[in-house]
């Protein structure tokens, strides 16, 4: 071991100095956050920032080529915003607004600040996130930037971890590097591998990673892992350190009970003493990345939709058509699937195009959060599978929504009218799910024309948007010329002397149409409306509907509670006009599609009867 | 190697080929499923069932010393069914209503059919299921059984059976035998590793677990594998088999583009002359078990709460603290966390009764699954993180309702109120996400005293429970007389003048009761309603508001969509009086809890305003 330090060396301490003052004065300002969480880390980002290895333009933070740093514990957010006031992209006082409303700087990382690459915090994410950035440098934009993720030891329990180490050795991302800050303990106490790192090499070496060993506190060490790095092929990298929580700071050092707890004012005297000399006037230097471009695909023109009236197709058949038909118009589509795209039919796309299409096998977390590392570097993912396995990525699809993210998730295999297979592969919340998403929107085309033009709408949304298929054959009912917007709405059925009105979507949008006709027969007449979007709402058209008849019916393959019926109340809930829902209410079970529709009382007989009662 | 087969051997490949044809028949008849997985698996399990291994008393089902054998892949469920056929425990008659509507065989099996442990089909679950069974074994009933899952190798992609395996080795879950069918084909190619078992072997023997690789459709190997089992002390167990998918079938055996396929009358015709002679009147013997129990702890009296009126504590605090309290009476309860217990409090029991306290690390997916295979042993689990995070368990608790679960579910640090931690910790969908669930209570206390009262009631409740807790202190506003009840709510201001009614529950009540004082002074009558529980919910006195005031605001610290504004309008939808909804409508970001609430509207001074934009 060298004795003399080198120059790097010396410049990496002073600079963790000051990046260890501006952890403790920021959390004890802002009162609450994790510096013990920060400090342990402070010594392997500094010399990953400003030690040589990470490439980044701070001056143009989306540069395509930039290196990409996520913090997937996102809770050593003082940390990440120490570094970059180091690097002089944050002045001091920005940096003591932490936590305080409207300051960029969170308390755990967000989009809002540029140098943040997506929102973290929900444990578990990061490594996702980086696989897609990674995949996006090696498999599309074909740049050299590599990733960096900063992982705890506690989030390793997740298994979503386990879905991206996978995922990434499959795709033999060399361009991506975890860094694991093994500091022991976890919010409340001992983690289960405490400080045995072998005990995580063993397991990440199994799955196929480069491994490297350091002490997180040995700049001679860390430098050395990230040189190494710079050399690895064909396989991802994790360094594993040994690092102490509350690094720097002897009273609070590798003690339990310090978990997102700052010093009071008398502590942060005390701990700057132990600090000795910060020069707050130095900057670190963060090496430029080469100024390369990836090649831009231009749009060209695409064919016309052509189905003729009538013809039998699934929704989620008209789903593949379309994302092969639209590619060359929106050349930043990329298609990712669960291992089921011969369901989804994502494979149309996929066999046309495999270089846009990702595998990402039976692990919907980390599609869910590549898709979001794809979105954040200009790619528009659509990713797939039954819409019941989205629930499996819901804190995934959760966090997009605080990053910014333009994805577009298709779920098949809606409702009880999958039929045999049963309520295991019954995507009956999924509606209600995406719902929830501030700005989201939910799209449920009914016929192939419908959904080819509905995915057109989705692709040139920016913003997170779900649409639903149908397993399924229905009849085309549309023409290639009628236009579906967001927000928009048919009304599909219509005479001056309509009673009630039907709000129908996708399966239940035929039982409707039937229904009317049986009706009509009857001399009753009902209109219908096909609720394309379920958000947002075309709520014109609703409260033409409200005041034109004496009640509404929802009627959806759904269960009762966030889907239609309660998207319908949430707009027109003000009126008087009274608001039915027809759902699925029982237990759903094995059956032909027709049995479980009328048993769930969402079929033809359904509506035709709740028209008659409340007539 | 012996050349003389065995009468064992003799026997189980006798009930093998019975097995096969009544999976052929079986799926062949339903026009759906898939036979070549069940095929691929037949010979394990029926060594398994009847090569003595396995012990299990069909008369009694439930028998608490029974073996438990869960199918995680679920989609074999021809075989599952064939193997209970093959026992004597089902006919050929109703073997052949298989996926018919109204059969005890869904497609995937659920708990209709009492030798389903619980209900699968969304991969990567049951091993979490298993987990939970044989903790209940190990650490609770402390009886000898063991509990068997079978696996399939495309499921081994889900994050979540890394959770399980790593958690079965935290708790020595010597009981837990993992059997892992690989048979190399996925539904739409092949699998990540093919045929290399030493990939998987690697993989699961890095965790820790014993391994043991055979050749899935030798009887000798499987034998003595399931010999070993018996034998191994401190660690889980996975028997990792090559198998053949469609095994026995030469023309499917292998073949892609087979999965989740039947055979056609010609096809099933030519697979029997392969079969050779199938004994349809034989019955294979399944081992008896120790007729042992658990020892049964006898409910004891309880002390009374005590909070004085106006003390601030929180509702997670309160939650701690009632299961401390309560548990003595209802001795079945077990709580589990997901390395939160200090901000949750569930540590609050965990450290009163560690022996009945789970620490699930961070793994909510496992945690999740793990309560199912618990309650499904007569526990009663109580299961606690931050409300946000079991989003990322909500596969696993949609599938619980397919399981005759009976859990309870806490999620703390809801809504905006979380404040300085910002968005990724908010919980902000949880009331959408449990409101889906098909019969399942959804309980949100505002007060210490409602808190306790409300944890009795969700434990006596039979069933899915999800109760909402809030980070920060609130005032204790009830008397311990006060009642509680699962579809009850409080009026807790009222005059026969109100004009308006405010529908609140949790931190919302707070800020309702400020608001209707400062009317108060302006003469304006606010009728205020404690929503406590969400689902179901209180029809009657909403109806009543409804009917004698002249509008309704609903106020919640949750999303706009599935929560209590929907839950409001869909229980009077159909009544002329408007329902207005304050909800999180702008992007949450870090601050004070107060700031907070009033940027999104829904505090003190948003309530008012609606009230006078009304009058």
């Amino acid at each position: 071991m060298n004795m003399v330090k080198s120059m790097v060396e010396q410049k990496l301490e002073k600079l963790a100095r000051l990046v260890r003052y501006f952890i403790l004065a920021s959390s004890t300002r802002a009162g609450s956050g994790h510096p013990t969480s920060s400090l342990s880390s402070a010594d392997l980002m500094v010399a990953l920032m400003f030690g040589g290895a990470f490439r980044f333009d701070a001056a143009s933070p989306e540069h395509p080529n930039n290196d990409r740093l996520i913090f997937s514990k996102g809770h050593a957010s003082p940390l990440f915003y120490a570094l970059w006031a180091a690097a002089g992209c944050i002045t001091e006082r920005e940096l003591l607004t932490m936590r305080r409303f409207g300051s960029r700087l969170e308390g755990h990382p967000t989009v809002v600040l540029p140098y943040v690459e997506a929102a973290t915090g929900s444990l578990g994410q990061g490594l996702s996130i980086g696989v897609g950035m990674a995949l996006n440098a090696k498999y599309l934009d074909k740049l050299p930037y590599r990733t960096f993720v900063l992982l705890g030891d506690s989030e390793m329990a997740e298994g979503s971890q386990w879905e991206a180490i996978q995922l990434a050795r499959e795709y033999k991302l060399d361009n991506l590097v975890g860094i694991l800050d093994v500091n022991r303990l976890g919010q409340r106490g001992e983690t289960m591998y405490g400080h045995d790192l072998s005990a995580y090499e063993r397991r990440i070496a199994a799955f196929g990673w480069k491994t490297i060993l350091v002490d997180g506190h040995s700049f001679p060490q860390i430098l050395d892992a990230f040189e190494k790095v710079l050399n690895v092929s064909g396989q991802p990298v994790m360094i594993i350190a040994r690092t102490i929580k509350g690094k720097g700071v002897s009273f609070i050092e590798d003690r339990n009970g310090w978990h997102g707890k700052v010093l009071n004012k008398d502590e942060f005297e005390r701990a700057l003493v132990e600090l000795g000399s910060v020069d707050r006037s130095m900057t670190g230097e963060i090496s430029k990345p080469e100024n390369v471009m990836p090649e831009a695909a231009l749009p060209k023109e695409v064919a016309n939709i052509s189905y003729p009236a009538g013809k039998p197709v699934a929704t989620r058949r008209a789903y593949g058509n379309a994302l092969d038909r639209i590619y060359p118009r929106f050349p930043e589509i990329v298609a990712l699937d669960g291992e089921v795209s011969n369901s989804t039919y994502a494979d149309i796309f996929g066999k046309r195009y495999p270089e846009r299409f990702f595998e990402m096998y039976i692990a919907e977390q980390n599609m869910a959060g590549a898709a979001l590392g794809l979105s954040r570097r200009g790619k528009i993912p659509c990713v797939s599978t039954f819409a019941a396995f989205f629930t499996r990525a819901f804190d995934q699809i959760r966090m997009c929504q605080y990053s910014g993210a333009n994805i577009k998730f298709i779920g098949s295999h809606a409702g009880v009218s999958v039929g045999e297979d049963g309520p295991s592969q019954m995507g009956l919340e999924d509606l209600a799910m995406f719902r929830t998403l501030l700005g989201g929107v939910v799209l449920y085309p009914s016929d192939a024309v419908s959904t080819e033009k509905i995915v057109e709408e989705a692709i040139k949304h920016r913003g997170i948007v779900y649409i639903r298929t149908t397993r399924q054959d229905t009849p085309v009912i549309y023409t290639s010329s009628e236009s579906f917007v967001i927000g928009g709405s048919k009304i599909v059925r219509y005479t001056d002397n309509d009673v009630i009105t039907v709000v129908a979507a996708g399966v239940t949008l035929f039982e409707a149409l039937d229904a009317h006709e049986e009706l009509k027969k009857e001399g009753i007449a009902v209109r219908v409306i096909d609720l394309y979007s379920v958000k947002p709402l075309d709520v014109a058209t609703l409260k033409q509907a409200a005041g034109s008849t004496k009640a509404i019916i929802t009627v959806e393959d759904h269960f009762a509670e966030g889907g239609i019926g309660d998207a319908v109340r949430g707009a027109i809930g003000h009126l008087p006009v009274p608001v039915y829902s027809l759902a699925v209410r029982l237990m759903p079970k094995s059956g032909k599609p027709r049995e479980l529709l009328d048993y769930e009382g969402i079929s033809k007989d359904g509506i035709t009867k709740k028209v008659k009662e409340l007539l």
